[in-house]
């Protein structure tokens, strides 16, 4: 905890005077309140994001679905449980922010239906039907409050950088990081990772380290793009 | 930690050379490797009574579904995600066990089929088929090696103690612990809990209070059911 203090004010700063918002962790999508469809996420890749954002001297808001992690040092939280309430929240601070980085395992469906008191296996029965969760990158992508650059996350287990391009074109997002999670020891639940980033102008491998490192070297390349 | 050990070795030991099994946490039942279906549960109430198990002299085995908890001092873990990995690794270690304590909110249902790369959109659909998961709490009540003292744990949202009473006699469980989630600042995510211990005998009513002092009441009375 005092080294992170240290680390933030002694660390460079090329973002002073940005403001960022970062999405992190899962959501939970209720079926009923014990119930519910989730992502495996630590957030722990995205609160490593938060943190080398407020290291490099950005104003940082970090939006976070349930996760068991502290707050950064420095860095401001918004606790959200489903992807409706990120997305309000995320479109609440909008304005006036420079960088979004959405690493949130949002849950691309929730259920048709959720119910106020735990239903009895019967009444839940043995499907369950699912309607589409907001696109929160593609939504903030075209947002009119669009922060310059717009930064996604995708977790790949196959052909994850040719799905991760088609999905920059799509949502309209700078970059896409890709994270390939079908590697052991990496990913989900783990403490190091392997990024690659997808522009516009093609990949820059940011290699196989632990997550705060990894959150550093993007960090840096994002001051690049937003200085050139 | 250091407290944790004084403690184990300072209190009183009502269960030397009982063997006790507590299952705790939630359970992860995979859509694929990304998504899956679960429960809300932090695993704080069990690893509690796990704890309280220990303290009181027993050898105690804890199977946790995915929580961030560390493991009790001086009690054994074994990891699991889904209900059946719990349920196998319940079985394997049910020999020579003289209490059960599911505290474990098992997913009842699974997703009928799991996938392992993550599907795309257009692959998940918008329904997902359910099969029932193997009820634990059950299949210990009704095995062969059933242990002296089967509990099991219920986290209602309304009608707590009829429905926990009709558990009770349906699984063939000896006491069911009630858990009454409906109330702000209780139960899930929480650290205080209210109990009511639901037996063939009637209720005692533990009270409400953190965690671990109503896991130090239950295992009194637990105590004073096996030597009585």
């Amino acid at each position: 905890e005092l080294l992170a203090h240290v680390r933030l004010h002694l660390a460079p700063k090329p973002l002073l005077g940005r403001r960022a918002l970062v999405t992190a962790g899962p959501t939970w999508e209720a079926i009923d309140p014990a119930r519910g469809l989730s992502n495996r996420s630590s957030g722990r890749q995205g609160y490593a994001v938060a943190q080398a954002l407020a290291e490099a001297g950005a104003q940082v808001l970090l939006v976070s679905g349930p996760t068991s992690l502290p707050a950064p040092v420095g860095v401001e939280r918004v606790a959200v449980q489903n992807a409706q309430e990120m997305l309000q929240a995320v479109e609440a601070h909008l304005a006036g922010t420079d960088i979004f980085v959405a690493t949130a395992a949002v849950a691309d469906y929730r259920p048709a239906q959720s119910a106020a008191v735990k239903l009895t296996k019967a009444e839940l029965g043995t499907q369950i039907a699912l309607i589409p969760n907001p696109d929160i990158l593609a939504q903030v992508a075209r947002h009119a409050q669009r922060p310059r650059l717009v930064v996604g996350f995708a977790a790949q287990t196959h052909d994850a950088e040719a799905l991760a391009a088609a999905k920059r074109q799509e949502k309209g997002a700078d970059l896409i990081a890709v994270n390939d999670v079908s590697q052991p020891g990496l990913g989900f639940g783990s403490e190091r990772n392997r990024l690659v980033l997808i522009g516009p102008d093609g990949r820059l491998d940011l290699g196989t380290a632990d997550k705060l490192a990894l959150a550093r070297a993007l960090v840096a390349e994002l001051a690049r793009r937003l200085s050139s």
